[in-house]
């Protein structure tokens, strides 16, 4: 069995418009590579980290606190170095945790032949997921871990239904460099909504996973609609609607917040109308003084993966 | 052409536990029969009623209401006679009204050679409906229309989902013969709900789609939770827990409020179960002195017939 490999641990989008909380999916032109390490010597060590500064102490590194329960958990008759190169902004709102999280834990398992399956490596990474977002959460680890999209039906138990999506479903995701504070997106959503608002979103919600079933790209854009956590958490992203606007105009089908933002998600119907919106979005940021990324991927099917 | 035609309008189960005023289903083992007769005489006439003492007056009529939208759309060069054999009790909470608003104008619009979709029926049946519930809702409306499972996605436009469900999916129906209000159901749930109690409705209502198109039993047993509505109105029901426990322990999927009540719906995989769901939830009400109906259906994937 081989004692070392290297991984693509991609970047994922949480809280799909009406799937807010539950719903997920995995890219595949953003990742971070890592490399993980069987060794004689016990224990997680972190031994190299490039593209941000991160801490190697593996109890404050999101990588090595997941390795850390899954270590635990399996008590194996050896440690595991851990490389991370990090390509993922932290802080952008597209999973860059996430992919820290389960980048570790998918790594181990294979060097041990697979003692877990999915769920259970979902499990581990909440651990490293829960000290970058001070929560217990799976909706981006879930959606790296399985590929595609990912419902998060509960986490206690942890559920994970693998959702289906149709062939040509592509994403634009522009991230405009600003700071938004978790805490700060956290607060301002309310405690209660409307019974009315709430029967809206799980119609829609509802219709976006029979759209997904069916490969119904009218339904699906027609479901994209977020009436509870949208019309609170895009003030704090300048520009938010113009960007919308500019997808949808574009011939996007339906844009949202990626996560808590300060990314913004959109999806089209091909490649081809995906860097057109990428075009129309870009100009949107390109007028102000916010600098900005930009991406545009196919659904990852696969997610995590050895390269 | 015929000029006559006799039809089966089947009941319906609105309000699926997670998937409250938007998901339905359709019943095949109860249901009303209507007879439908082109004439020379002009206008909508009602010439029958058996069953159940309702107004011959069309206006009056849900029947005929729903009738007259479509009559006065299409203006046609006859009229139409209407008898109504009613077997689904008034009041009982699975689509009375409903079956009664579609059986007219499906019956119409066959004599007439169709020049209406299943959606187009839906639309003119609201306005028969809304003369029982004084609401415009298409709950019980699609289902009975459309056959099987139904999603109202919205209804300005009214756009109708059918989603998919497992061959082996029954249905068992207890109706307690006590009288709920229409007012008393609706002023007694809030107009606020906790976020978090929403979000776990929507993860429930889109994991139960997901079970509906993957035929997986158990995820549709595990969804069929409503933290919102069920914990208000179940209060409304006499032995509501019990019955809902009893076919629980009796290998039910389960059980949720039919309509706005007072009837009860459980899910089984298999009709055997379903049976034994039946004598369970029957022994509930067989100790009390409230008199119940009970039913055992498939789903009815086709919905209202020509018989």
């Amino acid at each position: 069995m081989n004692n070392e490999i290297k991984i693509f641990s991609p970047a994922t989008v949480a809280n799909v418009a009406c799937g807010f909380d539950v719903l997920g999916f995995c890219l595949d032109t953003i990742g971070d590579e890592m490399v993980i390490r069987k060794t004689s010597k016990k224990g997680i060590h972190i031994t190299k980290i490039e593209g941000f500064d991160l801490p190697y102490e593996a109890e404050l590194n999101v990588a090595g606190v997941s390795a850390l329960a899954m270590y635990d958990a399996i008590q194996p008759d050896c440690g595991f170095e851990i490389e991370i190169y990090k390509n993922i902004k932290p802080g952008s709102g597209i999973g860059s945790s996430a992919a820290s999280a389960v980048g570790s834990v998918f790594g181990m398992n294979e060097l041990l032949g697979k003692p877990y399956n999915k769920t259970e490596l979902t499990q581990f990474s909440i651990k490293g997921e829960a000290l970058a977002s001070q929560c217990e959460h799976a909706d981006n680890l879930a959606p790296a871990i399985f590929g595609g999209f990912t419902l998060v039906k509960s986490l206690s138990p942890l559920e994970v239904l693998p959702i289906p999506s149709p062939d040509n479903l592509y994403v634009t995701i522009i991230h405009p460099q600003i700071e938004i504070k978790t805490a700060e997106a956290r607060a301002i959503l309310p405690k209660q909504v409307a019974l009315q608002d709430a029967i809206t979103q799980w119609a829609n919600f509802g219709s976006l996973i029979h759209g997904l079933h069916t490969g119904d790209y009218g339904l699906i854009s027609r479901s994209l609609d977020d009436v509870i956590v949208e019309p609170h958490r895009s003030k704090l992203i300048p520009y938010y609607n113009e960007v919308k606007t500019a997808a949808l105009q574009s011939g996007a089908l339906g844009a949202g917040i990626s996560g808590s933002g300060p990314s913004i998600f959109t999806f089209s119907n091909g490649i081809e109308t995906a860097k057109q919106v990428e075009i129309a979005i870009s100009k949107v940021y390109g007028n102000t003084t916010i600098a900005f990324d930009t991406y545009v991927s196919k659904i990852n099917a696969e997610g995590i993966k050895i390269i």
